[in-house]
């Protein structure tokens, strides 16, 4: 069965959903979106994810056209029509179409289900390598559809055989391009407290391990890399993704790490349970 | 008739094209575009304007799917098509479709004839105020789709009585929302030469104004303001538009200077020869 999606109303086929070219998320970047996966058949953790979608939305002046209520059933309704136990969704919103190209109106809102693309195997095994480059993303704690910089760096990372970039300013690192990032020390979980999206990963990670480490939400410089026993990175998709290697320097003793693994097994157990 | 826009290889009614959403404009903001008017029937500085398309074309790693040969025609045929003696054209071009939503494919290039939408004639008359705002456009030089800055702030415009907004960083002033800056102190015309989008405009008053003014192009600063006898801005839509208030502050006496004028009419009588 098909992956479908909803547009403004109407449950169709991805494939066959069509955007007018007024878009204003086409025309002038003007978007917002959300990503989530089902497990167990279920839209994991709905509740914060919607929450966050709820918050982007004001923060970008964009009423909501559904309420929780009404959209819940819709996910369900886009899963079941694909036949798949589980799935992702994606939504995106965007000013709407603008007959001038430029004021705000109506938003267009899409709600996609999309098969999983789960991260290779390899990279939980032996970790990725990140490259580093001087930004930091605007208005980070929206999740806005502004991802050029990664895809302009898309080159230099293959070319430095890594997977993803680190973004850092004035030595301040914040976050990967589409994920947040601890470091881990002794006992002490460490992440970046700002200029950052303020993941729902990123908080399960927290909350899942308060229990045992000593949580530190703060500014993170480069050079607190160097005392990091191990890195890794978190989102919907990777979960727990360890860090092995930045431009040059290894990550510890450039293994993937007991704490990393850890984790990841209480991230998995965690979600199995809903 | 109605407004046709061309989108890869078909010429349809703007309203009945549709976008499919695994389209990177759409969904990562992966997008660049530009704009240009006809007058008497032909696209203005033609060349001036695909050359600068093709440069945002090669800084996106976007390969153009047209020539310049290939290309020209389809104005031709659009604009026949609306059958208006003069339209806007809007190029926008994305990073294709992307099954796993952020790897470039084959680029997808819109072309849409619009209507043109006059600057109101008052706005000449008495000029535009503009509101300050700490900001940098990233990659400025390249035309891309990335606007939400000045959309986040058109409540903040509109509330101060303001048409525009005029970004600073640090002290030193880049542009306009969507045009460029110039300042008339004395004989010298001075005008932004970095963090700004190099407009077709601009490059057109520098031209038409160097055999009358000293010219400088160079970094300017907020304080250069307080020696300017005029400020005015320059687009395609534009042309010569004044600048009378900046925040709080006035500019020379408050109305519209006989060099913005003289500019105005040079670039109208240029426009007008082709």
């Amino acid at each position: 069965m098909p992956y479908c999606g909803y547009f403004n109303g109407v449950i169709e086929p991805v494939d066959q959903i069509g955007v007018g070219v007024t878009d204003l998320g086409l025309l002038r970047g003007y978007g917002l979106f959300d990503y989530f996966l089902t497990y167990g058949g279920k839209p994991f953790q709905w509740d914060l994810y919607w929450a966050r979608f709820q918050r982007s939305a004001e923060r970008m002046n964009l009423p909501l056209p559904l309420t929780k209520e009404q959209t819940y059933p819709i996910l369900l309704d886009l899963l079941a029509r694909s036949g798949e136990p589980n799935v992702a969704f994606r939504f995106v919103m965007t000013g709407g179409y603008a007959p001038d190209s430029i004021s705000i109106g109506t938003p267009n809102l899409l709600i996609l289900s999309e098969p999983i693309h789960p991260v290779p195997a390899w990279q939980y095994e032996r970790g990725i390598r990140v490259i580093l480059n001087e930004y930091v993303r605007e208005n980070a704690e929206i999740k806005t559809t502004d991802y050029k910089r990664v895809m302009l760096l898309s080159g230099a990372i293959q070319a430095a055989g890594a997977q993803d970039v680190l973004y850092q300013k004035d030595g301040e690192i914040s976050e990967l391009s589409r994920s947040n990032i601890f470091l881990v020390m002794g006992n002490k979980l460490v992440t970046p407290s700002r200029n950052i999206l303020y993941g729902i990963t990123r908080r399960t990670i927290l909350d899942l391990a308060k229990a045992d480490f000593q949580i530190e939400e703060r500014p993170v410089l480069l050079s607190d890399l160097y005392e990091a026993d191990e890195v890794f990175t978190t989102s919907s998709n990777k979960k727990v993704l360890p860090i092995v290697q930045i431009d040059e320097f290894q990550i510890g003793d450039g293994q993937v790490g007991a704490v990393s693994k850890q984790l990841l097994a209480r991230f998995r157990a965690f979600a199995g349970t809903l």
